[in-house]
């Protein structure tokens, strides 16, 4: 495909903490093609994350049918979770990266350009972990992405932690029963609080939050202890989106993978306040690398 | 010194997870020596534990110029933080220890006779962790325990964990300022919320309780953040200790390195009927050793 020569192409980047997202989209942000691969956290080892990233962009662009396209022709954008961390971001920037150009950027702010197709606006982020983000006139304000177990309220490791915490009381008999006792024993065979404790010791955030459904499931049902996790994490993020409107964002996305468990718990103003994501994190990430392309032609003809 | 062969000494271990302490005592009851060492705790590995137990239970055969008497003429009582849990016993049951006998119980089971000199009672244990046991007609039940961070509240990790987790929240303004910020910030020579992240990420337990300190101290000038943490953990404990004298213990102590800062914390009534500890945990593991010894005589009387 000669053609394929003389057109610009251009790979986006998501590496989160558990896969590493890649697409490859033409000068007119059409989405060609797709790749996912492992780990593209650099905050979880900086080899898993580089060849994650080589990875999931030949994926995508096989899939794209551009196989034959050398990565060293390829403008990068790419969003990486933990380089908002300045001695992750000084070695992702320094890394001998195989692409015509890398543009590197936060997981926050391509997830924010994502959702907004490339315009100003807000994001809560709450999946294994939790965070709100504004980018309004080129002023970006982060709250929250601090981690488990000191921070990342609202988040779902945060709640599966919470519903441990809770059921071992239960179990000690400090706080009265709780229906989530049964089903977070039956989740490790285990019966009593030994047992639960010897399964979750020492577990990482990934495996706290496969439990943040548990929580939700039984306040929906009405259990007092877990509706109270849910209610205090629930407040938690509808005092983060308050802080992000007094940023005057045009509009507001709540995404990751239990967005759609907290927002019937959020306040009903906040609630109707939220848009829906106009495209995924990836995709923002090549519009943030057409702007700083942008931003570094408009500096070269000033000067000219 | 011949004579010394003709009599039987007793070595005491309580091991935890940050040193291993040693007791030579006598038939009587006095204590002739101690010895302290590195980890005691098998949880934290059984080789480190193992060679603690030697190398403190050496030492204090020295400190009581014992130096002569073989290991191997030694009957030992040790009590060992992790052995509640099956995996960590069986293991420490099969090891092929040096010394004549070796009785072994949980480093809760050994506070309490230690701090009740040998009779049933309860105690409260504060310090990197937290828990409660009652040892009353041959009965033990134990609260708590569970470890960080799903469990301990009312612990130094439990109250280092809330001070980082509300200055993060009170650093993005989704709280009100705390007192507790400066000092925070001061102790790991950071001036913003990504610094005091990168300081206490992935950090275990002991890190948080070098903190618990800050919390008291600034909730005793009035913080209100701080307060509420504390009024939250010695809640926790208050209900710890209703909890145990519902199993009639006649007598109950508070013990570990924070006992003293959450002592004041605690309801008037609860705060009153604590007694003083009577002897270390250390002798109350050569008080375990002796009842085990006692029960297997009176289990042979009774055969014969």
């Amino acid at each position: 495909m000669p053609s394929n020569n003389n057109e610009q192409f251009f790979i986006g980047i998501d590496g989160g903490g558990s896969k590493c997202k890649a697409v490859v989209m033409d000068a007119n942000n059409t989405v060609l093609g797709t790749g996912i691969s492992g780990p593209g956290n650099p905050y979880h080892g900086f080899e898993q994350a580089t060849n994650s990233i080589i990875e999931s962009a030949t994926l995508a662009l096989h899939d794209a049918n551009l196989a034959d396209i050398p990565l060293s022709s390829v403008i990068v954008g790419a969003g990486l979770a933990g380089v908002n961390l300045p001695i992750l971001y000084n070695k992702m920037s320094s890394w001998s990266h195989p692409f015509k150009s890398m543009h590197l950027a936060t997981d926050l702010l391509i997830a924010c350009l994502g959702a907004h197709k490339g315009e100003d606006g807000a994001v809560i982020i709450t999946g294994t972990g939790s965070c709100g983000f504004t980018n309004v006139n080129d002023k970006t304000l982060m709250l929250g992405a601090h981690g488990f177990p000191h921070g990342d309220k609202g988040s779902g490791a945060w709640f599966g932690l919470q519903a441990v915490k809770q059921v071992l009381l239960a179990l000690d008999k400090i706080i009265p029963p709780t229906s989530m006792t049964a089903p977070l024993l039956a989740r490790f065979d285990s019966n009593n609080a030994t047992a639960l404790v010897e399964a979750v010791a020492g577990k990482p955030a990934t495996f706290y939050a496969k439990l943040a459904n548990l929580v939700f499931d039984e306040a929906e049902r009405g259990d007092d202890t877990a509706k109270a996790i849910v209610l205090d994490g629930c407040g938690y993020i509808n005092r983060v989106a308050q802080r992000l409107w007094q940023q005057n964002p045009p509009r507001m996305s709540i995404i990751g993978g239990l967005a759609f468990r907290v927002v019937p718990w959020l306040q009903t103003e906040i609630a109707n306040r939220l848009s829906a994501p106009l495209a995924p994190p990836e995709v923002g990430a090549v519009l943030f690398a057409k702007q700083q392309i942008a931003l570094t032609d408009i500096a070269t003809t000033s000067l000219n």
